[in-house]
Parts: C-alpha cells; structure tokens; sequence
C-alpha cells in the first residue's frame, strides 16, 4: 500500500463517495463468507479479511463468516501423535482425531477470528454447527470415520445473531440425533447455510482467481457465468480438478436460494472490498442464469 | 481530483478500511448540518455536500439538513419587483415578501435539495418549520416585519423521520399561535434544532475555514476550543464581526445539550466527509469546556 | 349556520350520539381527499374543510390531503410576467414556469393548508411528490413543456406519516430520472396515490353536487352508480364535458384497488362531514359494481 | 329531543366540528366512570349512558366502566326469602347473601351492561374485582359480614383491556386471601380503581346536579372547586348527608393521582357527552387546588 | 395420595425430569378444556383441576377453561321457586329461568372457577360468550325458549387474554343480535370455541373412562381412534346414549381445525395432567385420522 | 432411583403439582450456575445436569451455564507433553498452554455441555469470554502467565441469547486490549457475570454439601447465612481452605447485584432441581443481610 499512503484526504472523501452507489447496493443484504485457504494462513491477509468483514457490517451488510482449519488441524494432530490416513481424499477421522478437530476448529481457530473481528470494532459471536442445533449431520460413509454429510441446516441462531447485529463466525461441525459428532467440508457448509438464509450472496475465498478459461493465464478469467455455462465447462474439461467440487457447492448454494456466488482469490488483499464497493469486482460470479 | 483518479482498486480498498473506525464512532449519532453559503451557491459543491449526507446516512448516522436561502430570495423579491430595505443587517420582511420568502424556501430550495438527495440514493424529506408544528416563532421586533424569533422547537416530526431512516431537509419558516409566518435566521434555527434534538454534533458551513487566530491567515486555524475560551477570544476581538453571531449560535446549541460543534470551510470539496471520516478534521471544534 | 347557533347542549348530545355509527364504521379507514375548486378558493370554505379533515383524523381515521393550485399558479405567473400558452387545454408549461409551479404548490399553497390544518389542532405535514421518492413521473408530451404523466407511485413515505397519526398534505408534482421536476394533474395524482394505499374512499372535491342525469338539475343527482354503469352514461353522454376527465380518475382508482369513489361538491360547508357522518350523504358514489 | 330531530345535515356537520376541541383535549385519556343512581334504573337514560360511553371509546378515549346495583340486589334477595338487616347503613351481609350479590354483580348487571354496549358497537369486557386479582379486600368489620373495604388494587388487567382497545366494565366485589369474597361500596372502589390507573378524569353520576350552595335551588350549583374549598364545605355544613361520602371518594381519588373528579347528574340524557364534549360542562368539578 | 407423601426428594426431581419431554412438546400450545360433571361438583376434584389448570398455564401452555354449570342452576332455580320443564331432554328456559342461569354461571360458577385458581397462583379472568361478543347465538327452537345454538365464535378477546398470560373462563351464554341471552350447551360451545381457536388439542373432561368398547368394562377403554373409526363405532352402537353427543361435539371441533381431543375421566384425580404429562396418557384421543 | 421407579401416574402427577408454587416463584428469573467439579467428571451426573438445566428452560426461568474444565485440560497438556508447573496454587501457563486452555475449554468442553442440552430438548449457544467482547481480561500478575482476572463484564450477548430462550453456555476465557487470551478462573468468571446480569440466584456446585459448621460432619450444614455472619465464620476459621475463595465469590456476586448465592453439593443426582423446586432445597444459601 505504500504507494497510496500518501492520498489527500480530498483523495480519500473522493473514494468514500464513489463506494456509495454500492455501500447502497448491499445495504441490508446478507452475505456468507467461506473463509479458507492461504488468506488463512498468511497474518497480514487475516487481518485484512477481517477488516473486510467489519467494514461490510458498518455499512449495513449482514455478513455471516464460516471457515474450516485444514492446516492447523494437521498441525495438532501431529502434535499429539496422531497420523492420518487418507481416502479418496478424505481424512479418515476416528473418534481421538475427530476431538482434536473440534477443539482446533470450534476452540481455537473460531475464537481467533473472533478475537481479531473485536479487535477491529466488529461484536462477533462464534458458534458451531452443533450450537443451537444449526448443522445436522451424519455419516458420509463409515468408512471414513467421522467425515459428515450436511443433513439439514436450521438457521435460527443466525438470523437471531443478525438481527441483533452481530457477526456470527460459524465452525464447521455438526452433529447427528445420537449425539456423535462430525467434521465438515467448509465449502458444504457454507453453500447450505447460504441457502438456508437464502443469502443475495456467497463469496467463496480460494487461492486462485476465479473461473479460468486457461488455468495457466490469470488474463483469461472468467467474470460472470450461468449454473447452465457451468455445467457446459465443466463437460468441457475447462472447469477440473479441484475446481470441480467448488463449483458443484456454487450450483448447491444457487439451487436452494442464494441469489448468486462469488468465486474469488481471497491472497488479494481486501478482495472482499474491492469484489463489493469498487466498480470493477474481482473473481468470477455465478449466477442462476437468464430466463 | 484528476490526480487521485488513478488510485488502484486495491488502493481505494485501503482509504475505505481506513475509515472504518470513524464509521463506527459514529454509527447511530445524529449529526444536525446547517447548509448555506457558497457551499449552496456553487452547484458542483452542492452535488458533493448532497453526496456527502447520502453517503453519512447510508452507513448508518441520523443527518438533519437545514438550509437557508438568502440569494434565492433576493432573486426571486427583485424579479417579482419588491426592494428590500435593511435594518440593523436584517430584511425587513412585509406580508407580500414573506409569501415570496416562504415559496422560494419551502418551495423550491428544499424541494431541489430533496430531488438531489435522492438522484444519490437517499430517501429525503423536506418539511418546513410549519409542518407538525416544528418551529414556533414570534415577531423578532415589529419594526423588522416577519422577521421571526424561535419560541419553542418540538422536534418529533424529525425524530419520527429519522427513525423510520429518511433525511430530514428543513426550510426555516416558523409561525405563531395566530398562524402568522416567519423568517427565521437558519444559523440560529440550527442551533435550536441541534438542541432540541440532543444531536451528537452540529456543522455549521461556512465560507471561512473556521475560526482564525489571525482572519487573513489560513494557517492560524484553532482546532479546538472550549465555550469559556471563545468567550474569552470574542473579548480579546480575535472572534469578530460575522463569526461573533456564528459562534454565538454555537453556543446556544450547546447549552441546549448539542455535544459539540463545528464551524468549518463549505467550500472545500467534500468538507462533511473529511471532518467525520478521515484522521485531520476540517475547521474549528467548539466543545462544552473541560471539568 | 346562524339558524343552528341555538341548538341545546342535550341536542349536540344528541347529534354527537347519532353520528356514531358512522364514526364506527370508517375507524381505521384510509380516505384520501382531492381538495380543489372553490372550495379551496373560498376562505371560510378552506377552513371549513381544514376542519373537517382534522375532525376525521381526531375520530381516527387516516386522511390524506392531496391539492392542486390552479389559480394561484395563474396569479404568480402573472405576477412574474410570464404569459401562459394553452394547448390542448393544457398549460405549456416551460422550465421557468415550472419553477414557478413547484414554488406555489409546494412552497405556498401547501404550507398554507398545513398552517390551517395545525390551527384546528391536527398535526400535518406537507409534502410532495418529490419526497421520499412518492411520484415517479415523465413528461407527458414534449410539446407540453413539463406537464407530466405519472409513471409510479411509491407510497410508502404516506404510510409512515398515517402509521405516525399525521396527516399528510400532497402537492402534485413529480420527478423523473434525470431529476426533472413536472407538474401533475391533481385529480390524475390522487387517483394513483389512493390506488396505491389501496384506500377505503376516494373523495374528489369538485363545483358540482355529484354526476346528474339533467346537468342544469340539481334534483337529478345520481347517489350511487357502478363503473360499468358509468362507462354507460358516458357513452349515453350524460357524463360529459369536464365530467369526463373526473370519471376517469375514479375508475383508474377503482381498478388500482380503491374500495369506492365520491364525487361531491365541495362548495356545501362541511360537506365531508355530511357525506360521512350522517345519515344522507353528499355527491355520486361510484364502486366497483355488483358481483 | 324531538325540537332536534329537524336538525339539518349542515347543523350536524357544525355540531361535530364544535365538538373538535373537545374531543382533540381528551384523545388518549383514561375515564373511570362510576355509573349507578336513576340511570341505572331507568331503562332509556341506560341507554343513553351506554351510547355515550361507546361514542367516547370511538374517538379514542379510554372508558372505565364501574358500577353497583343497589335495588336489583334487594329484588333478587326478596325473590329468595333472605331480609336484609341494616346496622349503621350498610347492608349486613351474610355468607348466602353474598352469594346472591355476587351473582347479582357480575352474572346479571354486569353482564346486561356489557350486552348494550356491545349492542351499540362498543367491544366490552365484563370482570369483577375477582379476575387477575384486581380487588384485593377484607373484611370492613366482621358485625357487617361479607361488607369489604379494599385492601389494594391491581390494575394491571385494566390496563391489558384498554391497551386493546376494549371497555372494561367492573363490578366491585373483592376477596381477601382466604378466598373470602366480600362486596364493596361502588363509590369507593371507582376511587380506587381510578386512583391506580392514575386516571385523568372520575365521573360519579349521581341524582343531583352536583354540590350545591343552597341544596334545595339547582341554581345554585358549584361548577368547580378545589379539594381544600370542598373541605371547607363541608365544614360549614354545605356538603353534608348523602353527599359527604361522595365527596370523600372524590377526594380520596384525587389524592391517589386522579387530575378531577367531576360528580354530575346522572339523570339528564347524555350527561357525560355534555359534560366532556359541549362548551357548558355538567356538574361540579373537583381539582387539587391551587399550587 | 397418602401412599405417595413419602416420596423422596431425589423421587421428586425424578419425576420432575420424567415430565420434561411432555413440556417440551406442549410448550407454547393451545389446550380448551371443556370442565363439567362429577369433577365440578366434589370440591377435591375441583381443588386439584384449577391445580393442574395453573401448572399448565405456569409451564407455557395456553390454557383455556370452559364450563357449565347444571346442578347449580337448577338448585337455584328450585330456590327462588321455578319448576323446569323438560322437552328433548332440554330445559325449556323461559325469560326468568335464563336471567337465573345466566346468574348462576356467570356471577356464581365462572368467578367460584377464577378465585380458586387465583388460589393457586393463576391469573383468571372470567368471561362469558357475551363479553367482546365472544359468542353469537340464537333460538335454538322457540319451543325451548332460550335455549341457544351457536351462529358464530369470535375468539379475539380469548387469544388477546393468552397472549398477555390470563387463563381466560367461560361461562357458556351467547346473545343474538337483538340482545337476547341464550344458555348453550357447555360441550358444542367449546367445540365451537376450540375450532375457533384452531386449538391444539381439546379436552372432555367426563364422568366416564373415555369410549369403552364394553360400556361396563373399563378395561376395554380405546386409547385412540380416528374420526372415520368414530362414526363406525357409533354405527355399530358401541357409542351410544350420552355418549353420542359428546363424540360429536369432537368430530365438531376436529372438523373446525383443532388437532385432536380427549375424551378423559374428570373423576381421577390430576387427570389433565396425567393426559398430558406421563407417559401413559388418560382417556380416549380422537383424531382427524390417517392420510 | 429404582426404589421410585413404581411411583404411580397419579402420584406423578402429585409431584408436579407440589413442584407448582416453585415453578411460579421462579417464573422468569436469571440463575447463573457455576458448573464443575465431580458433577462434571461423573458421566451419569453430568446427564442430570443438564436435564436440570433444559427443565428450568423448559418451566420459564433463565439459565445460564458456566464451565471451568480443569481435569480436562491437564489430560490434554499431558496428552501434547506439556508439564504445568504451579505457583500459589496456579497453573503457570504460558502461550502454549493457553492454546490447549483455550482449545479444551470453547472447543471441547464448552461443545460437549452444547451437545448434551440439545440432546435433552434444550436450544443451548455455547460462546466464550470472547465472543461480543463478554470478559474483558488482565495478567494477574506476569508471573503466573497467562492466567487472568476480570476487568469487566459486558453481558449484552447472554441477555440477548437469554431473550431468544437460548441456554448460554461459557466457557471462562477472555482477552484485554492487545488480543491477549487468558484463563479466568470459573467461579471468580461466574461471579462476575451474574453480577453483570443482576441474576436472581448464583449456584455454585461444589463437592461439599455446603457450609459445615464441621466440616467432617454433614449433619452440620448452615442452611443461610447472612454476607455478614459469612465474615464472621471464617474470621472464626469455619470457613476455611477451599471454601474461602468460594465464599468470597459468593460475597462479590451479591455485592455485584445478585438477589441470593447457593453453595451446593453437585454430586447429588438432580441438586438443583432439588434446591429449586422442591420444599426442603438443598446447600448453604447466603444472602445480603437483614436490614
């Protein structure tokens, strides 16, 4: 930022006005953020996200933040001398990891975001999946131990902490009617939360930009497309690998009633801001499709 | 703002996250704006002031717009043939002109100010000091004709606005018991408005950048002073001439329960969003005095 | 009323008493009032009226005021030297003019209902078309000038007022995108507003006792017809001249959801009054039609 | 009222608009009404009471009905066989006595009242001390029987009614907390009862004009005095017999935070409308006093 | 309960807890009982019903309490010396007859019901089917005299006293528009009332186990049946004699939108409570049937 | 409790109504209760707990729970081969620490009480000091780490949970200025957040009966005691060792606002039920002292 530090403050209001035709846009909307990847790790880009998410809620945006903690689960398991085992990509929990998840996602990475979202003016309030009976879930299949599927969602406590103008930052763990407990994939899970809210908006923080017609050339980004687009890419090979169950939680999100998704490059410093309150967004947007 | 027109995406990202802590102190204050001078005159400027209340009340402050009209008037008394004659600095106001000042001000300078509040996105509301009984007024002395003196202020109709988030743009006219109409000094209804009100602060534009220690030096701007120092600077003939009724309507305001006010420069390109969103301020703060 | 001034303390009583089934009947009810024509002229009429209105609004129901100026307008016109071209029977109404227009209806005419309305203790406040976004209008015809056609209403701004127990004064102009300001028919404007509000009544205020099958015979006063019989006596030509125009407001009103329409004359003192609260009504209802 | 009946609309619509400042001055006031006497026994001035109380409930003030029902109590207990004995004026009353007053009070009484109100569109809600705790009482002396006097009440219920918009009819019987019912003085329990809401007016009907000068000459009727000159009175001998313990309940009610009493006479029709709603009053009113 | 006395408070949280699924799944519903019959009359039974009445209002559930009140009317017509006809096993209630009943359940019955639940802890407030014109009814046949039918239910004033926590009473009398006071059978009254209400469930409180299939046997009580069920039973003559009425009375109410009702022995005791808060229920439950 | 399990349905129902005068006298207040302990090791008492706790939801009153979790997280330290050195009887704990602190405590802990109160029917948030900025922290002194004490509380998150009918569950962790996270010691947190919400009753569980006047003899209990005979008893040594630091958080809390403090044993199957709802409670209840 150093080159811009020297703005005038006519510079500034200048810039503060121009945001105003979207400040208004947004205003009263809600929008969920999955929170992942290295915007994550890095400290400087958490810190940045987090004024983001404070920001968007000064203006008037409901803002709902849910995150996973893939790192910083790995981390702790190896710590306490646990090796994983990993299948068709999944990591088979049993019941010992499937504690250690809890403790580092509802504990210690939940109450981390919490803390700094305070530090800079926001009143967050971090819960899980199991609070208030928000995330229902159950085996995705035994074989992979405590890995969940999201059941149903009950948004209640969402919508009450909203009202109410708080922040909720949501880990992403569930639980099923005989109390065993479940770790999920955050993009899942923000997809059927986003739905259950029926949120104008999902924005989905990845390590790359967005759609890329070549995945090679950040030049060829793909700004906006349709569920229907989606799918043709996808049979056509530009949309692959790890972009696949992404988009698959995007067409998710859109099915059960998110206005539209929003796939972006969460290593761009406040890219939330610039996707929301400068006129040229960031990412690729994904939308139900022309009627 | 050629020169800051060129600011990146990621550099009007970070002005925006720079205001946030200005934004949150203050979220929810109400914030009484008198609006008149050249600030009124100059029709860019007038854009940008209207720009500026959108913009405060969109993230959330109560604004109160007050505007007078003198140039208006004057125009519209000369083009249907009435001279004005003056006394002791004031228009000595007949039946015929005060129907002329009420059209232009009730009529057509709150109506203008309303349609460009709107055309930036706010939803505004233009009253008089007659509607719901704002303002009742008295004759000031007889021989100035309906020139008015502020009664009383009963300022629920602007609560009941600002509540409901519309912006509230008040034409100073008042009236008596007998239904008789006045033109009051919008310096001085602001400061009864603002009192009435509680306001959390009220801005008073003027054409000057604020008070001066000397009033050809722009650079000997006081930032801040207490209601006991500028008693003491009006002594000393450092506050002079048109400031002296200036300050004065500060005054009042806050011993009407006004938290502080500020006298500053209208002129200056987006002056409201500078003083309230950005870390210098503009003009000069009047505050109750320490205890 | 000399005749009456006698009347018993026990007869008021009595009349009080007699008047409650109506008072029950339209509790709650929205009624908007198209005030114009003589009665609107007339000063002791004007008051009459501004009575009336406060006594609906004191007995709970919810009356909105909406007005012209015709008159008023021609005389500043004249006042200002500006001559008024006729087309189509239509001022051609330049910029200029319209600024004239804007200032009388919003500046002077409205004020001085809403001076009168606080007078007889009702708590009003004027606004127009402008405020809050209430008319969306265009022009209707270049050739014009700024005469305009109502595009839509947004009336959410009255509904606030009414939930609040004020009562709203209307002036008729309206605005379009651009931010040109037009001048609007008032029978028209009423018309769409009370559509909008979905109203219990529309009252038009007009120089004749109601539609009459012998124009030159007060005796032949239709009281009560539907609109597929008025589009009949249209054609039949018993509703003809400046009938015409009057009709077609209160069928637009009807169709846009208007329980029922009266056209009464409102030069009779008290003639809302009467037509709500006795047991004879005034003027020529018209409703939807039997079913 | 048959010299009115020929009352001509336009004499109609002049009555209600005089009633205007009436009805703007008691809009939101609560009214404990203390019904009993002749108007209680003769079926049209029942009526009559009845309309009122409706009418004043219509226009937006907050009725309290309270009544006794002396002579239809001693009818039932004649018709059972019991003889009332009297000790110091009061009635002793029995444990089988209290039976039949209680089913007098609130089966037959309070129900017929209800029934005409609801007949002239009121919406009432019959209760005795009895519901939600409203009456707390005890025994007076036990040589009375089941006479109370009232221990404490809890307006809470007539509060809930009003807040609903219903007119709350109450018959004064009480218990204590044993159970114990007990049939307390009207008079009293109004005093009470108005006292505890902090009403703005108490209106005892009575079968005299008011307070007297000289008790035999209607003309020498007080139209208004202070609770200081009615103790003065009283000395003096010109409130005395019947009238002092009407008097006292007055100003026991006044003392526990009622703004006036007035004691009127019952028996003329529409005395309450006349009283509230006509420039002339009715009765004798008692305030405070000077301060 | 002697047997019981000794139960240790450890036994007691137990039960307690036992009880918890039962309010959880009562919480916040609506539950009209119909009381009548023997449990009216033992004045144990009628201690431990207003109990169960409080502890249900106490732990969320919306009580409403509907009662006749036969033996006592005829006790007290016998006492004031009328002799009852009978016709169609109805009283045939003449002019005088019904002012007594109207006595007995209204002043008697209904304000014997609130004060003992105020006894224990309730708020009551009794009303009767005229109160806010609660129940519209009619000549059921002249040739009973007022012996009523049901026109119609207006139940606002019932939700409004649940809304603000009241156990609302009532005594089963409606009038018609004329003003004429019917006695209604307590048991169509509250099918009526419960349909009005869209009640969850509705409970006849009877002297009788409930529907046996061996009216001599209350071993062969059915537990649960369906409407269609109903109507085969009664075909078969399994339901018969008294019976028949009150298995209408629920096929009413089921029809009219309450979910389902209890037939139950009034004569246990706690039966109420045994229904609804253990685990073996009370009585015979009729419901809409299987889709 | 197999010696209750024949308790009859009727005696059942018994119990329920002897619970009734408790529930009422709690209906709607706060209680705040220190879990911890054996209650919270034993699996069986852990599961009466929090079915004490959705009952007391469940009946009205609002609960709010606090949790400590010291065996747990010394298990973890050992588990991640960290050795806590104590130093007055604290655990000296450095960032390492108070990562798994943190972690056991919001992550583990704090979600398995969630889990097991939406398991009895309950809708439980769990939140830590963190969450909304609930405790604000300190070192309490730089040697111990990062252990910390109170410096205030901000309780609007728990009354807006509590509003919704939400059980919070806190866990007592909370952080200062600069992000800082400390461990808070449960009763001193518990303490001060009941102090904070102005609780009706504060219960500490504990694994003594209460205040043994000897402490080797349960037969001695103190039953209540004043705040000031409180002093006297351990300026005698009666209060000694543990029961020190316990009292004296029962002494802040009341001075803090809260109406009573209960000391009980948790390791009694259902205490609190017993202690609320039952005749004889349970534990030494200490209160501010007669006046």
């Amino acid at each position: 930022m150093d080159g811009e530090n020297n703005i005038s403050n006519a510079g500034r209001a200048e810039v503060l006005v121009q945001a105003l035709p979207y400040i208004k846009r947004y205003a009263g909307c809600t929008i969920v953020v999955k929170y992942g990847g290295n915007a994550m790790i890095n400290d400087g880009l958490k810190h940045q996200v987090m004024q983001d998410v404070v920001l968007l809620n000064a203006i008037g945006i409901k803002v709902v933040l849910v995150h996973g903690g893939g790192p910083e689960i790995s981390q702790m398991l190896t710590r306490v001398g646990k090796k994983s085992e990993f299948l068709d990509g999944l990591r088979v929990t049993d019941g010992e990891s499937m504690e250690i998840v809890e403790m580092v996602l509802a504990g210690k990475v939940n109450k981390s975001l919490v803390g700094l979202l305070e530090h800079y003016g926001g009143r967050a309030v971090g819960i899980s999946g199991m609070d208030a009976g928000l995330i229902e879930a159950d085996f995705k299949d035994r074989k992979y131990g405590y890995v969940g599927k999201v059941v149903s969602v009950n948004p209640v406590i969402i919508r009450d902490l909203l009202e109410k103008g708080y922040i909720p930052v949501v880990s992403t763990i569930g639980f099923n009617k005989n109390g065993e407990i479940f770790n999920i994939n955050a993009d899942t899970a923000t997809a059927y939360i986003a739905g259950s809210l029926g949120a104008d908006r999902m924005i989905m923080m990845t390590d790359v930009p967005g759609i890329l017609k070549d995945k090679d050339d950040r030049g060829t980004l793909i700004q906006e497309l349709t569920v229907e687009q989606a799918g043709e890419l996808k049979e056509k090979g530009i949309i692959s690998q790890g972009m696949i169950p992404k988009v698959e939680c995007c067409v998710t999100a859109i099915g059960a009633g998110v206005q539209n998704v929003v796939i972006m490059d969460g290593t761009i410093p406040h890219s939330i801001l610039m996707e929301l309150l400068t006129d040229e967004g960031a990412g690729t947007l994904i939308r139900k499709g022309t009627v």
